[in-house]
């Protein structure tokens, strides 16, 4: 337990490249899902899962959610070929999400590219994120395993989650900054729990549920998931506002301009000081030029709201890998579970 | 089977009303289990299910869809009851396609009232949708039930076709009124099967399988439940064209006005002779004044586009009443099914 980790440099035992092992045995099968749509949505999907461009832009995206899925089974004992239903069932949830709020959210572009909805319409994007939901749960309905229930109660249950989270995203925008109306620390840990934790957690669940690790296994490796997705949230927030916008796709101190309660934020403001004073009035009205938000960044480096972030993000690492460490029967797949970990935190996609 | 039908005049020996018995169990699940939701999205799902309004407009449904889970549940010899989960679940799939549809449909009213959408905006509307559609996939997962797994793939391989049928009906707007890329017969019923049919049949089949019914009984349960569904299908698509405004809550000839591809008209145009030929013209290009509509409507009626769809619902109802004479055991539920069908069938809502 919290032991260094010894893993960056792990050798990766069974393939050079576990995101790319992983990829190989998950892509099949999620293509063979998708087509059971209708053309018109397989195609619109395709788009959205970035197969349908020969070059630029575009890319698969990297598959950390079906990694983690299939070295959760892997890491308890199980094969990633029993895993590969539930890695499916998660990457189609976390495109459903992408597509739906993109659209609750107004965003026009993600991965260098027009969102669908911006690209095709609302109603067909609306169509395309419901089809892929459908189909998630039902590829673990159609699971011929005696944890088939399991599973697909893991997978609606975070279903669920990801609603209220998104609600209580939506219900963030309308609170004030300051005041008894605020959002705190605990509102956000609860939403980050919600919206990122859900889904990590369920990856590496149903990766140990589907791999048959016993129960209080299951529990630990949707802990591992769950806390590292709320480290990976705060990561996000971070690059939110310092990210190189060359690197993260969007533009710089993109969550300041969109005016988001993120840990930064509600962090700095949280503090005492006259960085969180001059704060809280420069957030009191809406800024574009980038030299008042430059000036609201510096001014929550200041109140310790970056610092705070980051130390958030350090202490959920901290526990995934420890729950790592305590489910885990199989080495090489820990290791490069522990690798994953610095993977995602590192590129914070 | 296929005997005259003895049900109209049948005793209603379980309680005056089955609608309101079965509304009676159902609600407080359904209720019970919208409350799970983030407040914001529990106050949007109730306007949704007509909960909010003391009086006018709205009110809360007709609730057949639970009616037929729990009266299928019965009639092959389970009890009410044991059918409830699958009666909210596809209760709430309902709701969830009525919301998401009059988005993509952009749908201003429904049941005299705003849509959701129209009511609290799109982004919310999306989400309350995608809440529903996760609370029905929970409330199966979580039924402790031998046949909870079947049922939730019963319940998901149904949103699968939901979805493609969705996307065919939205296809069908973009195809040309004659020609070989026209809607064939074949076409709408297979879209009929689809957008109609699953979640009917998924009603009565999971009704019948959490009554504890044999496999090959689910199929013919799931069948009565397809065939009702077809059958209702081309009755809406009759009012939607001579259906009374005051009973339909539409406005006059509404399908025409949105040159739906509805039956009657796909077998007008199907037809040949000269009102099929005028009535190709008209289409031609779009029409707003009540003269054209009431021409277009004429000629479909001339050209035996109405005869064909009573005809066809006439066809699929003896096929519905056929299949719940083969599979039921218990005459009272089996009565009171019948009275849906004639139930569903007048009401047509």
């Amino acid at each position: 337990m919290n032991q260094p980790n010894p893993v960056l440099t792990a050798p990766a035992l069974r393939g050079s490249d576990p995101l790319e092992r992983c990829r190989d045995l998950v892509t099949p099968a999620l293509r063979g899902t998708v087509d059971r749509l209708h053309p018109d949505l397989a195609r619109l999907a395709a788009y959205s899962f970035g197969w349908t461009e020969a070059a630029g832009g575009g890319g698969s995206g990297k598959s950390v959610r079906p990694a983690l899925a299939l070295l959760s089974a892997e890491a308890v004992g199980g094969t990633a070929e029993a895993a590969v239903p539930g890695a499916v069932a998660v990457e189609l949830v976390h495109v459903f999400s992408l597509v739906h709020d993109d659209i609750m959210d107004g965003d026009e572009r993600r991965r260098h590219r027009p969102t669908l909805w911006k690209a095709f319409g609302v109603g067909p994007a609306l169509l395309v994120g419901d089809a892929l939901l459908a189909l998630a749960a039902d590829v673990l309905a159609r699971t011929p395993d005696a944890v088939a229930l399991a599973a697909a109660g893991q997978l609606s249950g975070m279903l669920v989650d990801l609603s209220n989270g998104q609600a209580e995203d939506l219900a963030f925008e309308g609170r004030p900054w300051t005041g008894p109306q605020a959002v705190t620390l605990a509102d956000y840990q609860r939403l980050a729990l919600l919206k990122t934790g859900a889904l990590l957690g369920c990856a590496t669940g149903l990766g140990a549920l589907l791999g048959g690790a016993p129960a209080e296994v299951v529990t630990t490796m949707t802990q591992f998931g769950r806390q590292l997705g709320v480290a990976f949230q705060a990561v996000d927030d971070l690059l939110g506002i310092w990210g190189d916008p060359a690197a993260t796709g969007k533009p710089v101190f993109s969550d300041l301009r969109a005016r988001k309660k993120t840990l930064p934020v509600v962090a700095a403001l949280g503090a005492l000081g006259p960085a969180a004073t001059e704060l809280a009035a420069l957030l009191g009205t809406p800024h574009t030029d980038e030299r008042a938000l430059r000036r609201a960044a510096d001014l929550i480096d200041a109140a310790g709201g970056r610092a705070l972030a980051a130390e958030h993000a350090r202490r959920h690492l901290d526990g995934a890998r420890r729950s790592i460490d305590a489910a885990a029967v199989d080495p090489t797949a820990a290791a490069q579970l522990h690798q994953m970990v610095a993977f995602i935190v590192d590129r914070a996609h």
